[in-house]
């Protein structure tokens, strides 16, 4: 039997490395081909409605939330190394283009559209970049706490985003939290009720789509699977549907009435670039790193997860080659940020997509709307593209995972709440900001009062075990002590205050052994704090001795004035030998 | 026979250890008195000429110097765990205060006065609130590199704040390091020669006291050792004597000719507080941080230094009470910010200081001189203290450390270089932040790409170690890794990344053995890519076992979900039983 572990060194050419959708365009297999066209439609049906929701929840015209789900999603197919991933407009970016560019310039405005697509642009060269230069290992910084608190803060920052829009009142643009929910408060005597009615019946129609209608289907058995799961995906093109004929047919409407998108120019995106000064680029920086790191992050953990499903392997440089590629798709297409979704990812996934052609798919069926069937979207409501959202966010939210980290480890917990509270409290950047510090503290503090304990002999075996967990042998002249920790600046001295207390209560003590099994470097701190413990102990008539000291941190002691001093002599492979060897002296 | 190592539980009455004093107050020895008096009487021979050098490098009159050295010596005296310390004026803290209150008020102006003398309040208020808060390990998270980084630029700028006083040279104040050196290029016509006569006549006289005499009188053997220490510490005073005499006899003296330090006002210091409005209080709040952290830091190293030579236990929390009150009563006495003197202190120590009496002993000398002879130092130039400024920091400038650093391990001396540098380019308070932050990102490099190891079998033995280190036993059914880190979320998925790859290449591979001896910790990051590697090993057929789990690490992954999924039964005590099991198998 061999492993169907993914090949870890990556095969193929050097073409088929930077294009990967070459190994499925050169050999296509004809039995792809309904998977692929099945799974590209109802991957549109739900990308339209979201594509234009999104859109809105960023400032945006909704035609500027399908352009983003064109080209960009073309481009992805073709380079990207995930054959599933369904990348376009994500409701996270979205909130951080509203939020940032809000800042900058006037909602609505034809700066603020050439601001969004600049970030587009800006965007994907640092994605290239950073792709060039191999650092897709960046977001391996980013703990999954921090990652989880982050995901949950920024869902109810974009539901609470929408809730004007399903009770149909008007709200100022306020920065901070408390002061959103004040006003959310001082205009509930203004809801405009039919658009409430509107807003209950999409979201209880989305919610019997998402879970009562699969389970009934379940029940009844006679529709083939593929179909089972188009019905239940189905759910916003309904609403939108619903919703739209509705306020037609009832003539709820503007002027005075539910708010609904109104006008959307038909036609396929044109080819430009936004006008915008060097300075005006230059203010966009911090945001556009932002979103090149979020949207990179979004994407890498849905193409792994997915991968991960079919035992495929994602390249994470390769990601960001074809993200970056994307964006700047979306930047000269007049689309705006771009990342993999989740949600849409994991349809096209369940509906049987083989290929990228699922995605080319998709592409033809937005082009087809955009240029055709824009007018029909006139009464769309936005309370329905905002229950649209609103349910998409909901599942983000992980308030179970706060409470298993408590249970597994206080730490984590912490940086969870912090990365809460702080993106709620200051905002998704700075949120961001604080929960990576959080974790490195959090970190550094762990390590810096590393676990120590004196060990004892496991009788009749070459072990050694702590004294308080186990029945060990000790002798009253051997004080043998493990380290549980890498030797570094933060716990030197630390580690120092514990040997020597430890040395100082066994008065009858002439060997000080210390077990360096789980020492994986010492650093020139360190070094110098274990030199400065060793001439104290030897001062004391104490024999210092090292053992099990790892290969890697032998080869850095060699030649250092610490090891010249110690004596080579001192130094053990094993503690039995140590041991051994001091049994009676 | 018994050990000398200090206790490490503080033994003795609560009050004893608040006042550490009260032991040889209590009980003094009259044996102890002739060390005393000698070492009290040179350290103030030391101490009046450094403390008014230093408070002109502050940018304060001479006589703030001298205050800074009465009460506040006094006070930690008494408070302070070491009995050799002495505390008072710093070359390192005289820069910070120079640095940084000339932005906020004009040098030589009563407000700017009031400021180093508020500077010195904040900072006492901050170190007794962190020693309240046991904070004192705070300082373990600067790392040598760092710390000698940032002291040898410190010294380099000190120095180099110096120069125009050794030439006679006006400059104006400047903020950039490129600027002051262009300024003193453009300066060089200028020289005043009899100035320049005093300065090389000075540093040459203080580096024959401190090089030359102590080998003459070594090779002489006649003198007591306590005068050859006496002699050898005494040039600072006989450049003072020697300078001030020159230019009173020559009349070099201002208008026109030698800068000389002019009028000191006879006297004892005033208790008052500093006249200042809150708003400037909390603009001095930076400054006070950094003066609190680093006067600590000075202080705490040569207490450390000193302690270890006598076998005596420093209290790091009991060191910031006292430096902290230390530092009150500077700021209640008209004294300037203070700290433990590494120079003062080890002569202290060297001419035989028994307790904290010999610094009574000196704070009753620089009172007399404060009273009755300041008159004296009308005619002492400028130069003459430059000199001895730039001497006693001299040997502060380590060059030899960042090569030894270099040899040992790059990172720590990429640390040092980056100190250096950014305390000479932007300044010490961003200087030290910009080191920390280096350190820390270093260290998590480090750890970000643990060493791992494929082990075997030591042929006869229960020992696993490294295939490429040494010649062992290997099975094409079983993989043994050996991971050298905690697994923690900067480096897990890079250690998921290795363990998939190095299973994949073994194609017979059945059991894959995960060696956990140096694993001291898994976050909750770690923890979930874990679940995925087992499911993903599971899905390959292939079965995945945990052998010396430390105790700690278990404790925390009993009850978890990937702990229940991967079977209590596949977790071993020693990986000799799990090399045993599947031997065969």
């Amino acid at each position: 039997m061999t492993t169907q572990i993914p090949s870890c060194n990556r095969s193929g050419s050097w073409l088929s490395s930077l294009v990967p959708a070459l190994d499925w365009l050169v050999h296509y297999q004809s039995k792809h081909l309904p998977g692929d066209v099945v799974a590209g439609v109802i991957v549109a049906t739900l990308l339209i409605p979201q594509a234009m929701a999104y859109a809105l929840l960023a400032g945006l015209p909704a035609q500027v939330g399908l352009y983003a789900g064109m080209l960009p999603l073309a481009v992805y197919a073709i380079l990207g190394s995930s054959r599933f991933l369904s990348v376009g407009p994500s409701a996270l970016l979205s909130l951080l283009i509203v939020t940032e560019v809000t800042v900058l310039a006037e909602p609505g405005s034809p700066r603020y559209l050439a601001f969004a697509i600049a970030t587009a642009l800006l965007a994907g060269v640092i994605q290239i970049a950073l792709g060039l230069f191999r650092m897709g290992v960046i977001t391996n910084f980013l703990s999954q706490p921090v990652l989880s608190g982050f995901t949950s803060a920024a869902a109810c920052l974009i539901a609470l985003s929408q809730v004007k829009h399903l009770l149909g009142v008007e709200l100022p643009q306020t920065q901070h939290l408390h002061q959103r929910l004040a006003e959310l408060a001082w205009a509930l005597p203004q809801i405009d009720w039919p658009t409430l009615a509107i807003s209950t019946a999409s979201v209880s129609l989305l919610l019997a789509f998402q879970y009562l209608l699969p389970w009934l289907l379940a029940q009844w058995r006679r529709l083939p699977l593929v179909l089972e799961q188009s019905l239940s995906k189905s759910g916003p093109i309904i609403v939108v549907i619903v919703g739209t004929v509705s306020v037609a047919a009832f003539d709820l409407g503007e002027p005075g009435g539910v708010s609904t998108i109104g006008e959307i120019p038909n036609g396929l995106p044109r080819f430009a670039l936004p006008e915008i000064a060097v300075s005006e680029a230059l203010s966009l920086l911090p945001l556009a790193l932002t979103v090149s790191f979020i949207g990179f992050l979004e994407n890498i953990s849905v193409a792994k997860s997915l991968a991960a499903k079919r035992r495929q392997k994602v390249d994470s440089n390769q990601e960001l080659l074809a993200l970056g590629a994307a964006n700047l798709a979306a930047g000269v297409s007049g689309g705006y940020p771009v990342s993999g979704s989740f949600a849409r990812s994991s349809v096209n996934f369940n509906a049987g997509a083989n290929t990228g052609l699922a995605s080319l798919v998709t592409v033809a069926l937005l082009g087809l709307s955009a240029l055709f069937l824009m007018p029909l979207f006139y009464h769309l409501p936005q309370a329905v593209l905002a229950a649209i959202i609103i349910i998409a966010v909901f599942g983000l939210i992980d308030f179970a995972m706060p409470r298993r980290l408590w249970r597994y480890n206080k730490a984590d917990a912490t940086a969870w709440l912090l990365t809460f509270l702080a993106v709620l409290g200051v905002g998704i950047e700075k949120g961001i900001l604080i929960g990576v510090t959080s974790t490195i503290v959090l970190y550094l503090w762990r390590t810096s009062r590393p676990h120590m304990v004196v060990v004892g002999r496991v009788p009749h075996t070459e072990h050694f075990r702590n004294v308080q967990r186990h029945d060990v042998e000790t002798l009253p002249h051997v004080l043998m002590l493990r380290i549980d920790e890498s030797l570094y600046f933060a716990n030197a001295k630390h580690i120092e205050d514990f040997v020597l207390c430890a040395a100082a209560e066994q008065l009858e003590l002439r060997h000080l052994v210390l077990i360096c099994n789980a020492v994986n470097f010492i650093d020139a701190s360190a070094l110098e704090t274990l030199a400065d413990l060793q001439t104290q102990i030897q001062d004391a008539g104490i024999q210092l001795y090292l053992t099990e000291v790892k290969g890697p941190v032998l080869d850095q002691l060699a030649g250092t004035e610490f090891l010249k001093q110690l004596g080579q002599d001192r130094v053990f492979l094993t503690t039995q030998e140590a041991y051994e060897k001091h049994r009676t002296a």
